[in-house]
């Protein structure tokens, strides 16, 4: 048993997108115990395309294709796989008519050219796509079961939970054995000080086996194991995993593919507190990253984001001698921003940032890459000041993480930290 | 000419760590004018990596592969290697001696096991390593070169240009000639509506090349060519270039990796215009993107984000009855928004937007993906109702965008769109 991903686009063999989605693809196929043998790339190109669809039925069980099923010339899958098969493509008017309510749900007019994606090879199944308008196609080449997704990374997720795992089930794949990997984030200290602590678990090469990775400043911990059944890997990994969550305490805000905010939100919403925010290295990423939860209207109000200090002044009624005295950038700032915005939005709690985030700018005092963040609730208010190496993009990344770990602990009663992470 | 990359390792193939060197690589080869036709992934298995190094020797002139030369058991590439050309492995006491003084510069025993890292094939050159143990490896089978480096990114990027780009032009490779990819990026039209533009352009396989690309509703033309120098890849590439800016007009907003923000930040500062922002369904979204751009600050004096009928009433002077009779997804809403946005910020400019980003909310006349987006000066207002499909957070992008580039339009003194993006 031996799968192959092939990803199509010339936009990645050229460099110019990076693939995610064999990466994911090949998760999914672990997690069902089927092995991963080949990821293969290649560009919108109808010979390459037909030599590497043959030669993948023929040394695979199951290939995944994403891409190539839009509307352009350049998008070759369709074709390709009629012609690896040996049918010709037929014409499907259900999956058309779901194309043409697709553009007329939105008040458009369907381009003559999406036309082309109603079209499979004979014999194929059309694959639903509830979000997008390209459908896939699910077949069987000699001992070979194929689909074909397309590109867009929600539309191929969706399909493959609610379209393919289903039909790899009907076929017998994906039954054996089971595959479970746990991430447990963590936030607030540095990747060497959070493995020095780890150096006598079991890593690569063992069973369970625990890895540590990385990214932004949230360092995550991984548990992998491998069993015949749910019941017996759980007995693997539990034991790893309360190790780990006894050694990091409230280091640990969230599992999974959980962020910072998620767990803020989710926090919000059992205590039944609200929130604002009040913004200037941050720029209104904190507030963006809280509204990317589904469900944050309820507890967060709004925030303000103030990039020059008549507005700070202004909005947030932060002293101008505060300004004058301290600078922009500074502790005194931060505070007074963050009760500013408490008393601005009436919310049980308001963070604030000020910062430089670079390239230009700073002080001697506080070089590029200093950060003040501040928490305030009606009766107190705290703030914490970080310095990072890092270009733009990455201090205002770390910095609205370091303010949403301050909400985080502040809604868990827990002290604000010195904090190790780097 | 064409060349395949080819990343080797199970962590790769099993979804556990995603793969940029391959992105990275084609990226190099594309600007030494060597087309990329494959990336392919293969898991730490002798007789699938002797099947792809026997594939990728026969149908590439050039193959780079990188992991693999590790001192494990699970590093095959050297033994893979000599097995395909036929030839025994040797061992290089100059590179065996190099591994052991980067273990004694750390003040550590050197393992046995690095000993292996020594070996290469007979005939093949050894490709120095400056910073890690695993040298690389450089050789000829058939008519195609090869070259096998370290999966380690940082020893990879050096040693390939240090080591491997001297080598690709000794032997004619990468050497002749000069490629040039021009990336023309688009917003407010969707994919098919911007290609039935261009059925008449010259696409793949011919030069120049142009391909049509969408990212998250931005719709970049690429423009590829080559030819023996500059000047003449410019004669190539100019024309269509040129063809391609009258067709789309306006749409154009940028070239390369920019942004709307870039368009945006660089017509304020030519314009010396100021900017605010007062978001709701994008939550921050704006001003973040914006306070990307350094030197954003002269222009963007701040935002406000309101996330609740009674903050857009309060902040932004929404009145109460617009908010009953119109609800907050409306256009009189939208453009309250920004008129107030205005009035707090005495900017020259003002952006709102206003809409259901989903999964939950919506209503039968503005189902979840309807945003409004409205601009507002001193003198005037205006707005702009749009409908996508997509989850929660490519509604915020797109609604994001919308509203950058109703930013651009109104600073070009463009009339606002009615827009068929999708």
């Amino acid at each position: 048993m031996k799968a192959e991903i092939i990803s199509i686009g010339s936009e990645i063999t050229s460099g110019q997108n990076l693939d995610t989605n064999a990466q994911w693809l090949s998760r999914r196929l672990a997690e069902l115990g089927i092995p991963v043998g080949f990821h293969t790339t290649v560009a919108d190109d109808l010979s390459d395309n037909l030599a590497i669809f043959r030669l993948a039925s023929q040394r695979a069980n199951l290939v995944i294709s994403t891409g190539g099923l839009g509307p352009t010339q350049d998008d070759l899958t369709r074709d390709v796989l009629a012609e690896v098969a040996g049918v010709p493509l037929v014409y499907d008017p259900a999956s058309f008519e779901h194309i043409q309510q697709m553009f007329a749900k939105r008040g458009r007019v369907m381009p003559e050219r999406n036309r082309v994606q109603a079209y499979h090879p004979q014999g194929s199944e059309m694959v639903f796509n509830a979000v997008g308008t390209a459908p896939g196609i699910w077949m069987k080449i000699g001992d070979c079961y194929l689909a074909a997704l397309p590109g867009v990374p929600s539309e191929m997720y969706l399909m493959f939970q609610n379209e393919i795992v289903p039909r790899l089930k009907q076929v017998g794949l994906g039954g054996g054995g089971v595959f479970v990997q746990r991430k447990i984030n963590t936030f607030g200290w540095g990747e060497s000080a959070v493995e020095e602590k780890f150096l006598d678990l079991p890593r690569r090469g063992h069973v369970p086996e625990v890895g540590i990775t990385a990214s932004d400043a949230t360092i995550s911990l991984r548990i992998l194991a491998r069993a015949e059944n749910y019941e017996a890997v759980e007995k693997l990994i539990a034991p790893v995993e309360l190790t780990i969550r006894q050694r990091l305490g409230s280091l640990v805000y969230g599992f999974e593919e959980e962020e910072l905010q998620h767990a803020v939100v989710k926090l919000l919403n059992e205590k039944r507190q609200t929130l604002c925010t009040a913004e200037s290295v941050t720029g209104g990423l904190i507030a963006h990253r809280i509204t990317q939860v589904a469900g944050a209207s309820e507890w967060f109000y709004g925030g303000v984001v103030t990039y020059t200090d008549a507005i700070k002044h202004q909005e947030l009624g932060v002293p101008l001698n505060l300004l004058e005295q301290y600078g922009a950038v500074s502790q005194p700032v931060a505070e007074a921003m963050a009760q500013g915005a408490l008393r601005k939005f009436r919310t049980d709690l308001a963070v604030a940032t000020t910062g430089f985030a670079g390239p230009s700018g700073g002080t001697e005092e506080n070089p590029v890459g200093t950060v003040y963040t501040a928490i305030a609730t009606r009766e107190t208010v705290a703030s914490l000041r970080y310095s990072w190496f890092g270009n733009r993009q990455e201090i205002q990344s770390r910095a609205a993480k370091l303010a949403l770990n301050l909400v985080r602990l502040k809604l868990l009663e827990l002290p604000t930290p010195a904090g190790t992470n780097s």
